[in-house]
């Protein structure tokens, strides 16, 4: 329950970030739901796509597709507020990034990955979203230039596959590896952590 | 036999739509063939793949293939023919928009989708070609920007996925579904309706 | 083995091209890193998930991914090297193009594609990373536009379907199909064959 209610936020959260984006590229309306639709559901087709649980939930349920819906009528209705909030709906991003990590780790283990794929795989379902946003609004996804997101990701996936592998209580390890990817993703937002890309090329 | 001939004609026109913005875009020969592929196939790809149906239609026959390849060739022997004849092949065009809706939403709900879902994907059955054709030209879909076309789709779509829900008759449903989606993308073209992209940005 | 080390050699050279335009892009290390994992896997990972063959082979053994990681970490620390290398990782790459199109086109067969369109996705397995590579980085792939390479890869995979559908020997079609490709890409470079956009528009 308490659950699906953090996932819900997570969607949630995860589906402004697309509709915002998409209004800030002046997309319709349209546009605006269908991107949130994306952002918050594309690191999910994937990992099901590639692990072969299809339909993906994206699919198989109408929840997420509703509540991409409410967030991109959000976006469209009311702009200026959500962007007035752009500081909580980050840390409900966060909180999003953190509960996708543990759910695609757990279903990339549970399909027979390694710990190190399956965790590579669960960051992917937490970061996906934002790349196929990213995509379709034809720029180089956020998370590949930008702060330290993915990287939060894929620790908090590691604890999570690694305490799998050995068997350890799932609750206090999924606890442990979503909390650090939210904790880390937090402090990185605010003392403006970033990976500083190498200095190679004149 | 007919609705062969349609199919056919429909995933020409998306073809040519894919080469010519192939050409405009200044790709080489193979590149044109290949846009017009992407544009043809690549939404009814990504359904069969929500699906599960593997390998998709699109490769479990040459005949998109095919039909592709000659589009493409056409693009480019023929480009300011096929420029000139712009608006007959958008004709084609909103005929395979019906089409591809009709087959798309059948699928899915074979596929066990609820009725919402079902006519979701085949919306993107639809739509998911000219999506794919623009990202490779690294542009923002115009579908998500740009006149009625995907809403015409979910509209279609919506009515074959019901229909289909209260066992209605598939050949009148498909006819009403598919021509209300025909209806809708040619009344949009001929009057020039667009959703307007929402004002809260300055 | 030898094969193997032919495909962790092909595998490696994909990744330094993901890598290098990852730093030219100004990407930080976690993208650079991304990115050679996608330019070294992509198009597997299309033809895995387009024959049903889930999790992709990139998912299902470490080995893809530890590579990758190595070539984005010489791409980090040692981009000059690599830049002035760029000749003989060019020569890699082309060995690459010829193992991927081979071993795609393989798996399409035995997945029981007809030799045309399993030498498409042959094709498709060995130009995806690239494809992958250029629209995380925003940009129109460059197989689209610029010489001779999908169209190598195509040959060389209609000759190993073409092979295995009149059931000749393996090695030496794998040998004559790979190897054809792998020789064309190499002319094409030396000779810098393009194909020529139609000058159609004006």
């Amino acid at each position: 329950m308490f659950l699906t209610l953090v996932d819900f936020v997570g969607c949630f959260a995860f589906a402004l970030s697309g509709g915002t984006r998409a209004v800030e590229r002046r997309l319709d309306p349209f546009g605006i739901v269908f991107l949130a639709f994306v952002a918050a559901t594309f690191g999910g087709i994937i990992r099901d796509v590639v692990i072969g649980a299809v339909p993906p939930v994206a699919f198989a349920t109408w929840h997420y597709f509703a509540i991409s819906c409410v967030a991109g009528f959000c976006c469209i209705f009311a702009y200026r507020l959500i962007a007035r909030l752009a500081a909580p709906v980050a840390v409900f991003d966060a909180l999003g990034l953190g509960l996708y990590v543990v759910v695609g780790t757990r279903k990339a283990m549970d399909a027979g990955l390694s710990p190190l794929m399956a965790a590579v795989l669960g960051m992917i379902t937490a970061i996906g979203g934002g790349i196929g946003r990213d995509i379709l609004a034809a720029q180089t996804p956020m998370v590949l230039h930008k702060e330290i997101y993915a990287l939060a990701a894929l620790i908090g996936a590691l604890v999570v596959s690694i305490g799998d592998f050995y068997h350890l209580p799932g609750v206090p390890v999924a606890i442990v590896g979503g909390g650090l990817s939210i904790l880390l993703r937090l402090a990185a937002m605010r003392w403006d952590w970033n990976l500083r890309p190498p200095t190679g090329r004149s």
